[in-house]
Parts: structure tokens; sequence; C-alpha cells
């Protein structure tokens, strides 16, 4: 189950999710491209990674696509480390629109990890919108995805 | 005269200031690390470069030094354009803390941009720990250091 929440008083979407993995195999689904493109998106879109670097410092870039629709996101990497990434994000058909996500991967032991991830946005205008394009819809396919890659 | 507002609603810092240049000017004195270093911080420290790439997806580290002491600043650089900076920003005493900050030049006319900063953090304390922390005393002396810089 994933939950899913407007934080009250910050223009924030908060979303939290457990799964069968360690933190660092679940990180790696994060930081490796090849796994990350295998589950992030809706289900009926294709992931190609253009460009990938997740170190700190580093940058991502990527194309969602479904036959010939095409959505390009990008960001960068603020830093990458065991227990938290955090890192900006942007779809470019929005070029303004930036948010500053952090993901907390909390080692819950017997191989489970809750992953919590905060997206801050600079308005609740920007922040309503995200919640209202779809794009729950289609975190949630990915984080089925992700979680049957967990359970192989 | 440089204008610092605590936003009413959000975690933001909100800092604007207009210079005696044109644009692309001013954005060089924020992307050029030898001009950065030489008006960047209280003046009272010197700023050491270690790192810097500024273009979309780049990143950068510098120390502030005085003497003995040093404080590392490090972030990436989310988009890089002629009207826009979006970057993020951690003071590594205070590895946990990302700002995500925006720097907007606005065309004046006669050789004049008006600079805006936003800094949004992630919570109101965050936020009200930097205005107390003395970072306006040294922004200040950063501003008149670049003031004269875009003077001469």
């Amino acid at each position: 189950m994933t939950h899913v929440e407007a934080d009250p008083r910050l223009p924030i979407i908060w979303i939290t999710r457990e799964f069968r993995a360690r933190p660092a195999r679940l990180l790696r689904a994060h930081t490796d491209p090849d796994l990350f493109a295998q589950w992030v998106g809706p289900d009926s879109m294709q992931t190609r990674v253009e460009h990938w670097e997740a170190r700190t410092g580093g940058s991502f870039r990527y194309l969602s696509v479904r036959g010939d629709e095409s959505y390009a996101f990008y960001g960068c990497f603020h830093e990458v480390r065991p227990d938290r990434l955090a890192q900006t994000f942007t779809y470019e058909g929005d070029p303004d629109g930036v948010a500053l996500n952090t993901l907390w991967f909390e080692d819950l032991g017997d191989g489970r990890t809750r992953l919590r991830t905060r997206s801050l946005v600079d308005s609740f205008e920007t922040r309503d919108g995200w919640l209202r394009s779809g794009m729950e819809a289609g975190m949630q396919d990915g984080y089925r995805k992700l979680e049957r890659m967990m359970d192989e």
C-alpha cells in the first residue's frame, strides 16, 4: 500500500511505502538506470534514459514514451548516500516548475525498508496541480512494478 | 539596497537587489568561478572554489575560509539559462538541510538588472534559523562586493 498525503502546512507531497528489500537494494533500484527504467512510470509507458549519473553532483534526463508521445523529465542529484537521496525534478513541459525530492530509505529489519519521499515545490497551486495531474496513478503503477522487482 | 523578506506563507526567503549591469554580465558573475569567488560571502572570509561546473546538470563545492576556519558549501545546478538559475545549496555543517535557490535576472533596460532570489527550504524553523545565522550580513557584504565589481 502506498500512502500519499498532501502536507497541511507546506507545499509538500509525502509518499510512503514499504518494500520487501534491504535499503541498499531498494536504493540501487533508484540509482541504477537500467533498473530504474524498468519500474518508473505508468504501466502504459516505456522509460528511455538519455543521461544518468546518480552520484552527489550528478544529473539525469529520461523520456517517458508511448507510441509517438514522449515526455521528458530531468534534474540533478544534490546528494546520493545510503540512507537518503536528494534530487531536483522537472517535467520539461513545465520548465519553470522545479520540485526538490528527498527519499529516505529506512531499514525496518527482516529485509524490509520503508521508503519515504518528500516532494517540495514552491506553491500550493503547483503542489495541488501535481496531485490532480494523474501523477499519483503513474506512481502507483510504478511502485507495483518496483515491488514485483524487489520480490524476485 | 538589498531587500530581504521572509515569506509570510511559505518557508521561503526572498532577496531582491538591483545592479548596474546587463543580465548577461550579472549572470556571469554567478557562473564564472573566478568572478563568483571574488564577491560571495562576508568581507572577512576568502572563497576557495573546489569544484565548479555551472551548467544544467552540473554541480559546485566551495570553501569559505578565514585563517584556520573553513566552511564548505555544495549543491547542484538544476538549470542554467540566461534569465534564471535554479540550484540546490547545502552548508556541510548541516548536511540534511537543502535549499532550492532560484535566481531571476530581470532586464530593467539602461544597463540595469533586478536580481531576485528565492530560497525555498523544508520548514519555517529551518528558514528562520538561516535568517538568524548571520547569513544576511554575509550576503549584504557579498552584494556590496558584487556591486563594486559590476561598477568597474
